[in-house]
């Protein structure tokens, strides 16, 4: 069983995609829609770290709607024989475009654009939508702890506090792809290929009669490996435990880790233990509670913490849960359409968009019609399906996570601050605005 | 494909769980271990609301390493021969105490217990910490909407905003639970057998070239069912629109959506055109950013709103993202075990607890040893697993959510406020109390 196989979810939508569907269906409309992907400005998030594409790509190649499902949707007494018969050859045939994985993108930019007949366009938003928020949302997150510790390991440890099973899988990618250099996430080691690691948990600590037997058990079956776990007792207590079982055993200390107490105080105490003691090499790793803002903190006084081990707050993104984002028709069968409902008015037309570099540094994104060109613009949207057929995948996650810390170099140092909001908004391109002003006043009737 | 055969996750362990496992194989540390699943006090929620068992029960029925599970582990070069022959034949044959689903439960209280040979114990404990941690976090919020509004409908609309689909099966599950009276998301009435409901969606609206034309396609497919989506473009004209076409079709408008602006102001004038045009039994449901605390408000003022939407806020449980909850190791062999490390201490002892009612209201929980008996006190703890093999399981999920508003009635009315923080904390009891006493002198060594 594998974790992708668990991706052929046609059922996986809301069930208004379905009844609308058979809508479509019966008044034959078969036309092509486009619909874009993209997020709503988040005041507490400069910049997007776009992510979870590959995961949309296997979903769409593996989409079919089995006989058992036909079965469950007949007894629900909503469909007609001949809507559920066109589902039994259902598959996506359409295009899809999207920025890379590994980009940097802003609010109110066309990230992703679905252009397909507009039944299987919307049976897919649902998917669309839930798969590729928690992938930005955790890989952002984990940028914004690379931003302000980047010469610090850190390391997902969040699987056990992410929302279900998928979200511990999508944080372990999404962190990686975001400048982590693994996860514990065992599971995401095997199907990510994802670099995995671990320490020791306070029960094995706890499982003994002493912590000393505790760290002499793990030691002996792990004597190069080991990262002993000392704050279950007492913490400077502990890091003496795990010296004194090292020189006994004539064994590398390979780290420490502290999970509680005052992180800065007790960093200080413990490495001038193991300097003294002759484990220069060993290193701190801290856990409990972080999140980018504790990582600043301690990095910024300069405590001698070597790696971080960051979980729930990464994996719920608990500062900004949700990013307010949306899946929005702009086209169907040739004809521009907007939504005028208020506060959410959306930029009609297929689209394209461009970034603008100037000494390395992004300077602007413009968002133009799909068939203009941009001067000195570099094309972000990239076609990966073509009339169903992959035309492009993301490459290995090694890969993207090296272009992710290339492309956070171009990002302009204003917009890195974690704590002050500071962000680019794409610049609409003249044809487009004049093509959207004038589609809303034919609209509107005036 | 079902769903749950997704949930054979041997690997969706924390690695740490793994190579502990090893140090207990090779140490022959195979006694049987007890563990306590609680939750820390949270100063946004007044009581948690039980859910997410069933599925850690199909978790551990189903738990087996494949061949390919273990060809991953060996090539990782962590894990020696003999370990990984042992894991082939692993499966879980501990006892598991549990609450019911569908009790309402408080901070500090042994809500799981399992007691299993300690590798078992401890591999199982990602798994069970994901699943059930995301299961209460859902059933709570859900029940806190019920308790604004126990007479309107609540639908689950949040499937797209959940953190992956794990997420947003469970959330379907958890909210339907918690009161709701069913859910958008078709894998999990197919599933979970939960009732599924839907509308239409602004980009359908938009297909069309008129509204008109959108609600009259719709309403000819389903004469009888057809809920219209009325802010597309502006709300009143959309009421109108809706009413045009059901007056000049004959058919009913079995409700009308709005799902932005000024609910209170737009569900009056709604109703107000509804009624003077003979449609008094259609219905008015609102979504968009909806949660408790809107809900409330909007009853309060008596909105003409019959049915809520609730999406994102649902199912991220936006207010308080995670709990804080735990696994912890309480006896192993038979010896009490606890943890010491700062502001983190733990109860030691397998346990039971206990709650006491009077006048039909919870009066108080008691936490006590396994085998003692609190006069006047309901056992809440029940075995579900004995020796690897079930021995109770949950009831069908209406009869948990029927449950689910049994219990809510014992709920004393101080701890049902959504703003003000009250809650009940578990009493210990003495015969506890004192052995931890004793427990935590001797391990402190005075």
């Amino acid at each position: 069983m594998r974790f992708t196989d668990c991706r052929n979810l046609p059922l996986f939508t809301d069930l208004y995609e379905l009844t609308m569907a058979q809508v479509y269906f019966e008044k034959k409309m078969d036309k092509t829609a486009v619909f874009n992907f993209f997020i709503r400005p988040n005041n507490k998030r400069n910049y997007f770290l776009f992510a979870g594409l590959d995961l949309l790509i296997d979903y769409l190649l593996n989409l079919k709607f089995t006989e058992d499902d036909i079965e469950f949707l007949r007894s629900t007494r909503k469909f007609k024989e001949e809507f559920l018969n066109y589902l039994r050859n259902f598959k996506f045939t359409g295009n899809l475009y999207s920025v890379d994985e590994g980009e940097i993108v802003f609010a109110n930019e066309p990230i992703i654009q679905v252009e397909a007949p507009i039944i299987q366009a919307q049976i897919i938003e649902t998917f669309l939508i839930n798969t590729i928020q928690i992938s930005i949302l955790v890989a952002t997150k984990a940028l914004r702890c690379y931003s302000v510790a980047p010469d610090k390991m850190l390391i997902d440890f969040g699987m056990r506090r992410a929302h279900g099973t998928d979200a511990g899988m999508i944080a372990a990618r999404s962190s990686y792809i975001g400048g982590f250099v693994g996860t514990s996430n065992v599971l995401a080691g095997k199907e990510f290929g994802i670099p995995i690691y671990g320490t020791m948990a306070h029960s094995f600590v706890m499982a003994h009669d002493t912590e000393e037997k505790a760290f002499e058990n793990f030691a002996s079956v792990y004597p190069e490996n080991t990262i002993f776990l000392i704050d279950t007792y007492d913490t400077l207590e502990g890091v003496k435990n795990a010296i004194k079982v090292a020189k006994k055993k004539g064994i590398r200390i390979k780290g420490v880790r502290i999970d509680s107490g005052d992180l800065l105080t007790l960093s200080r105490e413990v490495r001038r233990l193991l300097d003294i003691n002759g484990f220069r090499d060993s290193i701190i790793l801290a856990s409990g509670g972080i999140n980018e803002y504790k990582i600043k903190e301690l990095v910024d006084k300069k405590a001698p913490i070597d790696a971080f081990g960051v979980g729930t707050e990464l994996v719920t993104s608990a500062d900004t849960p949700y990013l307010d984002c949306a899946y929005k028709l702009v086209e169907y069968d040739g004809k521009p359409k907007m939504k005028l409902s208020s506060k959410k008015v959306t930029v009609p037309y297929k689209k394209q968009f461009y970034r603008i570099f100037r000494n390395g540094k992004i300077l602007k994104d413009v968002v133009s019609h799909f068939d203009e060109i941009v001067e000195n613009g570099v094309k972000m949207l990239k076609l990966y399906i073509k009339d169903g057929e992959v035309v492009r995948r993301s490459p290995p996650l090694q890969e993207i996570r090296e272009k992710t810390l290339i492309n956070f170099k171009t990002l302009p140092d204003t917009f890195k601050s974690i704590t002050q909001h500071m962000t680019l908004s794409p610049e609409v391109s003249q044809r487009l605005l004049k093509s959207t002003e004038e589609l809303k006043k034919a609209i509107r009737g005036f």
